[in-house]
């Protein structure tokens, strides 16, 4: 992190290309072959965080991702010790999981504005549900939370965010079936701001990020934070959520079920992720 | 309650039939003529209750109505000590209420799916926002909350479950108008999960419920329990409820107007329970 | 407030035209040339007030517009201190503020329906807000925050409200971009209760007042005070929002940028008035 912000932010990730435009940073996830949340991933969003937070940070951020099938497909999980170990290393003790890197990511001075193409599915969705704002294209979004399915509750924010946007019935009903929802139900539940059409999506992302780029940045701020304070969980919640999911996603049950599906092609560009709901239906039900 | 759950959950109630397919009981409440919720309904629900608060019992639980035009049309307003009575034996001390019941309902370990056709009034649509998931017939399911109209707030629930489901605005709306909501506008405010066209209900539902049967137990648990601990009324917001309910329904308005509603026909299959909502608006208003 | 305060209340506000039907008080606002939040505006809405406190004053309120383009532009931005110093007469200590005054309109007795046609911008918006419930024509209604793109969170409960109900993303939208929204999105995103053709706008408000004006006060009362009991932000929220508006309005951007706006047109009618989103879009972005 150089004294030049905004030169140094533009070139220096390995799995996140940055582009600056006036006040507003563009952040494009690339980490093929499927930009699975691994080490590298979670490394770099430290420290492109951690540079955000900088007083001379861009006022908005624009995420998207370079894969138009996947945002995130999920977590590595293969690796779940070691992206959280690159976790913890955004904050103080007991901060070492997604779900406090997340919460960090929501409370940014600057407006964060998610793009979504294609599949954003558990960590994913909930990297999403903390930023400021998602807009999806309506024609190929696709975003869920398949943990239960898999034998464990949403651990990073999910739960929290869903409960809050989507009223208590409709959030069980996201997370408890692990279903796929398209951008249009997506929209109507509440996980998106709006599902518009992907030829128009780019246009209006670019116009809220130019606008809200050219507004006093202590007045976002205040806004920001004043939000936050009625609508974010405290860090007492999302820390016994992550508890919870690295000791279920580590119990017997996920176990079994994870390496099912790794048989079936998990973590490969093949039609395990591309229909994970469907997936997740059709594994061999527990008595 | 035997040993051996599942058998003997499948036939035992005097008011609700069940069948018991895989991990998945179907609950059909029959109670003729009307369906009302009296002693009898209130009876088997605790006890059913009861079943699926045991470990072995189902995961899922769908509840419809065995009557196309009334899943519940309202409590039998002739017999609130008896039917109050029934709930009493679900709780401890403080809970002799179908407010503490249905919150006992929500947070069963099972996961409960109600599939509204015809009405759903008061304790009804209490039951129903009691669930976990709700969808509806678009045809010809009716939600409303028709207390204010009758001189009492709703106390089993709904003040609780509208508000944050639908917000301060809606919420006001729903309650203080005391008007029949068609599936349509329900489904806009959140009221239901989603309003799906009627041939197509059974198909929706039975398909969320056998998806969430084959998942792992432990988690469904967790993630529900998860949900609740943000989304769930407080036992002293309920027994608040309930106990202001208890009060002014045998108050002098109420009562007058029960009366009058009870001359054009209330608890009985006609126009006044079809369209209780018209009924309540041309009652002689008060000064 | 006289003893007869229903004759009382039927004509005698500068800027509020009155019109009692039986228990129902229409009350149009009535501020030429813009109908601008000012020291008379306040003045009067605090008398009003004080009136629908009575135990005799009407059950509902409909509050509308003689100015079809401006329900409420915004507050008269020349006079801040003056409309405070007026709000202040509704309160006790610490009650110095537009959002302490529409929290008490929020718990009157009497129910308050807001109709809107045109424009409701800034504490426009956030009187509605305050409202029990909103019905906006779909053809010309326009609601928006536009103060942080001045320079300020809004302040008048505008942060509060609409994070409740909108959810923090879409609530993090309206603040931060400042946009113009019309009906439709407005309906979508919870903002209003339901956005209607113009032609029934009248008739759909007319018989939803008309309807509760006929239900028992006893109820109506005690349903409106649990709701507000799970919805409402507390006094300390209300006068966080309010010191901090009143503090960075006066700060040197805000007050450049009125001064921007004031060169425009700002508080005339005419183009920035009418379109007072992209106005602020327009305005020179900042460093």
């Amino acid at each position: 992190m150089g004294e030049d912000g905004k030169i140094g932010m533009t070139a220096s990730y390995e799995t996140i290309n940055t582009r600056l435009d006036g006040n507003v940073l563009s952040a494009t996830f690339h980490a093929p072959p499927l930009n699975l949340i691994g080490p590298e991933v979670v490394r770099d969003l430290v420290a492109l965080l951690d540079e955000l937070s900088a007083p001379t940070a861009p006022r908005v951020v624009i995420f998207d991702s370079a894969d138009a099938d996947f945002f995130f497909p999920h977590v590595d999980l293969t690796k779940v010790a070691e992206y959280t170990a690159e976790a913890a290393k955004a904050g103080g003790p007991g901060d070492a999981s997604l779900g406090m890197l997340f919460r960090k990511l929501s409370r940014l001075p600057a407006v964060t504005i998610a793009k979504l193409r294609g599949r954003a599915r558990g960590a994913g969705s909930e990297f999403l549900l903390a930023c400021d704002m998602r807009f999806a294209a309506r024609e190929n979004a696709i975003l869920s939370q398949p943990e239960v399915g898999i034998g464990t509750p949403p651990g990073a924010g999910g739960i929290q965010h869903l409960t809050r946007l989507l009223g208590r019935g409709r959030a069980l009903e996201a997370v408890l079936t692990s279903s796929d929802f398209d951008a249009d139900l997506a929209e109507r539940y509440g996980w998106v701001n709006r599902a518009v059409p992907d030829a128009e999506l780019d246009e209006l992302v670019a116009g809220i990020a130019a606008r809200i780029g050219g507004f006093p940045r202590d007045a976002l701020i205040a806004a920001k934070s004043a939000i936050n304070a009625i609508s974010l969980p405290t860090p007492a919640e999302v820390r016994a959520d992550a508890a919870l999911f690295q000791q279920l996603v580590r119990g017997e049950k996920a176990t079994q079920r994870t390496a099912e599906l790794f048989k079936q092609g998990l973590q490969s560009r093949g039609a395990t992720e591309f229909a994970l709901g469907e997936a997740l239906g059709n594994l061999p039900p527990l008595d």
